[in-house]
């Protein structure tokens, strides 16, 4: 595709667009356009939310000072325009590459990233954070939180705005509501009375009347509360919206989120009310790229698809071929389990599509439940349910759990009620980087007391655990990659028996070596295997399958048949299986040597699965390494210590 | 004391309340007030709060069919009238003692604690579960939750709210509203229109408001437009407060708290609106005891005193004698670390005074933020401070940081920030049972990865800490329990040195056995030792300090010198230090035995942290015995690998 982008191409940081009139910003606004379509169409990515705000950006950026003056993006999959004229269009084409740009803003990649994010909901209370902060130091400069109207349904968002209204200081919050339904709806008044309210009459009208309100004195308490009464049915005249004014902001909208001119102006006026203020801004996902904008959930995040005729169907984005994705075996599964026993409910936390759910919504919309962005919601609302004698299975992504810690320890495990935690993107994920890998979940939830964690390497083994889940007589974990789903090993079909897990592949009558591993990993390991016996080396495959509770007698019987054993773990490994492993090995006096392999403390950079698990060794080169040199080791150990100190 | 409560006595169960009339049920609020102040001034306990709801109570269930219908208390600090008409009164005198009655609703001390609670904010989530299961099991059963004004600031309660708005289910949410300041503002025309708005007047107006505009076609956006503004104006003019109702509840109050009669009444018809209502109830915390009216916040939570003379000074809760607690002395360091720098700020989550900010906050107004009960929001907010070049400080109580874990590791460790998270009440807590204790917090932050995690032992090692945090380019954790702080010994005043621990007491030439442990047990290991002595056995002392990061070879090196190592930790085992030594060891063919000593996989319920640490084998003599039981499997387990398999 060849490009043509003279004025982007000019834009080397926001101040070159100061040197742009509008009409030519409005130029810059569809070159950005263009070349956001024609890279997310190459290398996959957030489409609809990064076409929807490309006037806001810019604007932003025409009233803004940044790096100076702080904009903080939530969630950050609408910043490629932000990206763009901030000094990164030439590597542009990188984008969510390994070792390219970010998806996601990032403040080791530009000054002008003044708070990395991901996560939704946290923009208001980091905005808040910097703004309080450049005050402290005696600073005047201007911060701004960009929050969608979905992300506004997180508690945090609503803590932050809480905190903000106290506070006082002139945080600038423009939520970028993009619901379709409100979309065509809006303008005319609304447009006047955003304007009125910001300019004059209003603030005019509202002083003299505070004025008035206070030179009357001691006319009573009755009275007194009929005024504050009718102050809010004058301000509920002349705002749309009373929510965010009775948390101590001006509020300012709808206004339309498409002409860049007014949009600037409306950021400098209010920027420079003093007080805190949101700013209600109407934008259309997917604007001008008819495509996106036809079926803007479609495009929310996508694989790669050829522009001019729109994505293909299904969407690349699945993993095709024969084999299905962990996702929808989960997914037909649960439909299943819901179809054999009416206690079976599913909640998400407005990932209905992506966790599958849709096959059970769609059979029993009564039993399901979409919480919204609203993760801690959702698992004690899931506790509620299952208190009450419903069996909940809650599916959240796993780097979203860690936004529901409290909830799974003190609402569920506590009371040791039955909810099921479906982990989708469990381990590496693909192409969003740091703040979704699902690298954490093990450690987070293994010292929850009750609580089950389970890990199928396939098909007919993550149906089984949903079973075993939904009749245990407490809560479980069930996590899974966001990848293909093996099936057919005759391994799957064994029983699951709490505690315990399955071979895989029992080595030969010479035993010596044992790798045991999360389920995620079955395919790597398998090629590890096929490897190791190329050098010679036979080794036997366990599936662990439990992660937690373990059947410790079960597990040292294992250890005692081999001189290694290796604990390989897709998730960080302080305070993983690993490490309990070990303890246990010491704790029963096994003679074998137990080795962990498992991910490093670190945080993850953007990349494919595959090439995640190959740079941290746990691809089928990596294990088969680890192993040979943990068993080298182990022999010149082992003559170390016969040879004496 | 001598106890007089006849009509209490014979208050069985919440179905007795039906058999008294209305002015004795008010007798039976004095009886029921006359018990709390007589128990909680003997043992104990949440005063305030509980005083503020006895009539609330009363009349709840008195309308409420429990435990058919549900009551959630949010929190649960104001759940003493609850358990005394349902069936504790001949236990009461147990109340948060040793295998007593819990301070908090607890499910399986009775089916009328519908659900347990004891963190902030989680009633309505919670609630709004237990009434969609009975509607999905086709019941027709009624679901209260009841919540404080502070409470609502939790972002969970907003979550909830919003999503019970659009279930649209009648659950009924008790907004317990006590801030002293409102408290005697309001009536006369609220209450009218409270019951206007409920009964029958302002439905009807409603009604027919909606269908006119819905007989109005084609009149264009514009008139649409301002429609619903007037409706909203209306509305507003009718309630006292839109921000529920923008949520999609009815509103109802505020109404007065304390006289039954109207409350039953209140409540008995809100129930049959067929909606979510919110009933706006002004309570007076510590009502009916002049000491707790006169200074709620002093009566919150008390140890016992006398109930004729009110607390003592200073408040008999803080730990005494000439040592000053773990709190007191971070209060006093963080004061003069904030004099020290101007870049020091404090930020706490609705704690200020049981985290000791209190000193901070009068000398440093403006570097002082409360957050409100939003410790996510507190986190995150931080991260925005230290983004900016600040140096905030955190301080949490470590129960209340698992609502915070993705601020943390997605906020704060993601990006390195230089944020000091001051972690009070660590380890066990005394009082307050399973919802308090702080034993996670090793577990749930040894995986973030940047993190710090440092565990003073004393009075000059928590100073050298803070400074040694604040001076640190990236976030760090410093754990500390409620209780004396020691003081003095010398090895408290080494340096502190990234990754290493100090030597409390090295053992003669002879050495054998080392016992490593967490700061929090200093005096419990000291009291081991001399155990161990008397037995013949010579241990050496090693303070971890640090539980991570960790110097590796440091740390290996001290293994490679003992025959045992014994790893001592307050706070679970699952992901805890001990797990980790116990890999490092396995890692670096250490020679010497790895042991671990930590709180198994439970939750623990109420009593001192005394008596916890000894039912846990975590006071001198658990530890003693652990060690020589130890030492002599490891002899054991030497001559059997001596003697070959």
């Amino acid at each position: 595709m060849q490009l043509n982008e003279p004025l982007l191409a000019g834009i080397k940081s926001p101040q070159d667009l100061q040197k742009l009139s509008f009409s030519e910003l409005n130029l810059l606004a569809s070159e950005i356009r263009e070349c956001i379509i024609a890279t997310v169409s190459r290398n996959g990515g957030h489409l609809a939310s990064n076409l929807g705000v490309v006037e806001l950006t810019i604007a932003l950026h025409r009233v803004f000072n940044s790096p100076q003056d702080k904009i903080v993006w939530d969630v950050g999959h609408q910043c490629y325009a932000h990206k763009l004229i901030t000094g990164r269009y030439t590597e542009f084409d990188t984008l969510r590459r390994l070792n390219g740009l970010a998806g996601f803003p990032k403040s080791s990649e530009s000054p002008h990233d003044s708070f990395n994010t991901g996560h939704a909901s946290t923009s208001i209370s980091a905005a808040l954070g910097l703004l309080a902060a450049d005050r402290i130091q005696g600073g005047n400069n201007r911060v701004a939180a960009v929050i969608g109207d979905g992300a506004l349904t997180g508690g945090l968002a609503y803590e932050a705005l809480s905190h903000a209204g106290q506070l006082g200081l002139p945080l600038v919050v423009i939520l970028n509501d993009n619901k379709m339904s409100i979309g065509p709806n809006v303008g005319g008044l609304s447009k006047y009375l955003s304007r009125l309210s910001m300019k004059s009459n209003y603030q005019r009208f509202r002083r003299n009347f505070d004025n008035m309100a206070k030179k009357i004195p001691y006319i009573g308490d009755l009275f007194f509360d009929m005024v504050v009464r009718l102050k809010r049915a004058i301000k509920a005249v002349f705002y749309t919206d009373n929510f965010f004014v009775d948390l101590g902001f001006e509020y300012v909208g709808p206004i339309g989120g498409h002409a860049i001119q007014q949009l600037a102006e409306v950021i400098r006026d209010a920027g420079n009310l003093g007080k805190p203020v949101v700013i209600h801004v109407i934008t259309r996902k997917g604007k001008g790229y008819g495509f996106a904008e036809n079926d803007p959930g479609k495009y929310h995040g996508v694989s790669s698809f050829l522009a001019s005729e729109g994505l293909a169907e299904p969407a690349l984005s699945e993993p095709g071929g024969s084999l299905s994705a962990f996702t929808q075996v989960f997914s037909e599964a649960l439909l299943k389990a819901g179809q054999g026993d009416g206690r079976v409910a599913a909640i998400t936390a407005a990932m209905e599509k992506g966790t599958g759910l849709n096959l059970f919504k769609q059979a029993f919309p009564g039993r399901f439940f979409d919480a919204g962005i609203a993760e801690a919601h959702a698992v004690t609302f899931a506790a509620g349910l299952a208190a009450r004698g419903l069996r909940p299975v809650a599916a959240i992504y796993s780097t979203f759990m860690q936004r529901a810690v409290d909830g799974v320890i003190h609402d569920v495990c506590l009371q040791n009620l039955p909810v099921v935690f479906a982990l989708d993107r469990s381990g590496f994920v693909s192409d969003d980087g740091e703040t979704h890998q699902g690298l954490f979940d093990i450690s987070l939830f293994r010292s929850a007391p009750n609580m089950a964690i389970l890990a199928p390497a396939g098909k007919e083994e993550l149906e089984a655990m949903l079973g075993w889940s939904l009749s245990n007589s407490g809560p479980a974990i069930i996590r899974y990659p966001k990848d293909v789903c093996p099936a057919g090993d005759p391994a799957f079909l064994e029983p699951v028996v709490k505690g315990r897990g399955v071979w895989i592949r029992r080595p030969g009558a010479n035993r010596r070596v044992c790798v045991a591993f999360t389920g995620s990993l079955y395919e790597q390991v398998l090629d590890g295997c096929q490897r190791l016996a190329a050098m010679g080396i036979d080794v036997g495959l366990y599936n662990l399958r439990f992660l937690k509770p373990i059947d410790e007698d079960y597990l040292t019987g294992i250890m005692d048949d081999y001189e290694l054993m290796v604990f390989v773990e897709e998730g960080v490994k302080a305070g993983g299986f690993g490490e309990y492993a070990a303890e246990l090995a010491l704790r029963s006096n096994c003679p074998c040597r137990v080795q962990v392999l498992a991910v490093h403390e670190k945080f993850i950079p953007l990349g494919k699965r595959h090439e995640l698990l190959r740079l941290n060794g746990l691809d089928g080169e990596g294990i088969a390494a680890f192993v040979s040199k943990a068993l080298a080791n182990a022999y010149a150990s082992l003559a170390w210590a016969e040879g004496g100190k």
